[in-house]
């Protein structure tokens, strides 16, 4: 079957330009939605209301970060695909597990949100932004590595950027045996190192 | 009245490309829609959260089942209309309906993923999915047969490709009054038939 | 000010090309957003369950009501934009007013699912819709008449059908004084006549 | 730091068209969304549900002032990128920034639809709505100052159109110590008056 499967995944080409626009139209929509996952608090007095918006702190430390979080993602995605020389349908399904994780993301967020001190939340949400740094990393691979559909001149990624991030969440979720409070800060981190490491990547 | 309908419907040329484009927007709203009804559940303790988080599995499993079968759709609506030579109101109409029963999907999902061993949830949903093949095949059949919108050297979809989707959730829906555990198990098996089948309709 | 304001309103040019993806950005999210005012029915035995589903049937035509409400608005928007010949700040707004009114229309649809047989959820919905039709007309109207947008060669709208939509509409909200059903069987009846009469004015 | 900073910021060329396309979409999500925020009142009698209609006032006002707000946001936004000769990483973020603060609008404006009178929800919408407007200034400011991303001979933006956004919700802010009724009657106004200076500012 692996050959099969393989003649399977590499024949045809996708639209770039409908893949990338149906993408962005996803990434779009998810980043907009995470605000859904705020509620206005039921108060019965004055008081009352501005403890409820205290209490929507970590809710909104967590709208940030996933909107930050997903805000990286899109730049990288746009410059995956700016180098895209062909499709083929096993970039379209990996395209697609890669969506998947990411219209996943507002469940994680208001998890965590929700409960913020509790362990459970905090390894689900790691697991949650693993799957999505994984299989982001597999659709790079792919695209780079085998039989390329990028231009062989653009070189390869550099392993350590590839494993970074899926390595990171694994690290955060490992340290919830130690400190719930010790992987949400890398959950905060990650982003703000993405963000200055942006620049790194590209001068590869 | 027949004839004026059918006059009617197969007046003016609809913009392709809009229409591609507002279907890709109502495909990639609808996808992303799905995790609204992941709602966080509701804990006192901890263990009462990993409970709530395991009591969420089937919401789970028909969120991910749902996504990929509108992915599905999602690529053969695209290679549908990459064929499409012209159009008109009536292929406008059908799209429409098709496009209705597509936006509906995410109530199902919800109805099925609260209630997996209900019979009338799960064959709720088997209607739902079966109206969203039903639709899309009267589309292609609209397209391919009669005064067709599609170059006629296309050839003409193998009638089996065109009931296998209907026929199968209505085998889904009648194994209900067996056991609904088998109808659920031919919903989370058509979305892999057709991922592997769709090498086999491209070879046609 | 009307001098001012004139000059105002007919200043500048707006991408006619961004414009329309905008709107048919809201149009694709507004006739999604609509399914999610079916919420999935809260039931303790299968008996229940089937009665939820059966109680929700009023939400379920007002759901298909609406989206065939909506994609018809979308026809008649795509054809009027088709003529556009130029923008200006005036149209600009003309088109958010009647946006404001179509980003609404998922509440009045709740609305009505909730209190079918309430006469005032029924001429709430009433006039929602009025102000649809309203203002989509007076979009035409400030398109076809006075310093005209389109190509004088396409003739002007006929008069019976820039009022036909509101008056419809009115009509049906003073039938609410008699019989709430009357009203609802007009709002059925609308998107059919519609859907019938597109050809009739084609042929204009 | 610094300058290892702004060299990372005025790095890479990003598609303008595809950022522009993203933007849209989120306008376009949230100024949909908005809708979502009003919830069908709970009612026992005729007379209850027309009392419940009219507790949504102050909910159908603040949707009307966000969608209002949103639109004349959005026209800016295309006038501004309009001008765009080139974009870059600074600019990319920046824009993701004033993303970040209007896909947040929603929020505030449930919260001041559910509590009018409540000085901590007047205060939290201004705020948010100043959140937005230094954003958006931000942007301006480094699109035309220092390294300019738009043609020299475009002019300069006057401060006073800066600055007088921001400053009129710090204003509105500072009323709620005299009376919340005050800063209302300011975000009811600060739509109406850039709906009538968006002709001043075009004439610079």
């Amino acid at each position: 079957m692996g050959n099969g499967f393989r003649k399977l995944m590499s024949s045809q080409n996708f639209g770039k330009a409908r893949l990338e626009a149906f993408s962005d139209g996803v990434f779009a929509i998810v980043i907009t939605l995470l605000v859904l996952e705020l509620h206005v608090p039921d108060a019965h007095s004055p008081a009352e209301l501005v403890q409820g918006l205290i209490n929507l702190l970590p809710k909104f430390i967590c709208f940030v970060v996933s909107f930050v979080y997903i805000t990286i993602y899109w730049i990288n995605h746009h410059q995956l695909f700016h180098m895209l020389k062909k499709t083929n349908r096993g970039l379209f399904w990996l395209n697609s597990l890669f969506l998947l994780c990411l219209t996943f993301i507002p469940f994680p967020t208001a998890l965590i949100g929700s409960y913020p001190n509790e362990r459970a939340a905090v390894i689900f949400y790691g697991f949650a932004m693993m799957a999505c740094a994984v299989s982001f990393v597999w659709m790079k691979v792919y695209m780079f590595f085998g039989d390329p559909l990028v231009d062989p001149s653009e070189g390869k990624p550099a392993v350590v950027f590839l494993v970074a991030g899926p390595l990171l969440y694994l690290v955060a979720v490992l340290l919830t045996l130690v400190d719930v409070k010790l992987a949400i800060a890398i959950y905060v981190l990650i982003p703000i190192i993405y963000f200055f490491a942006g620049g790194i990547e590209d001068k590869r």
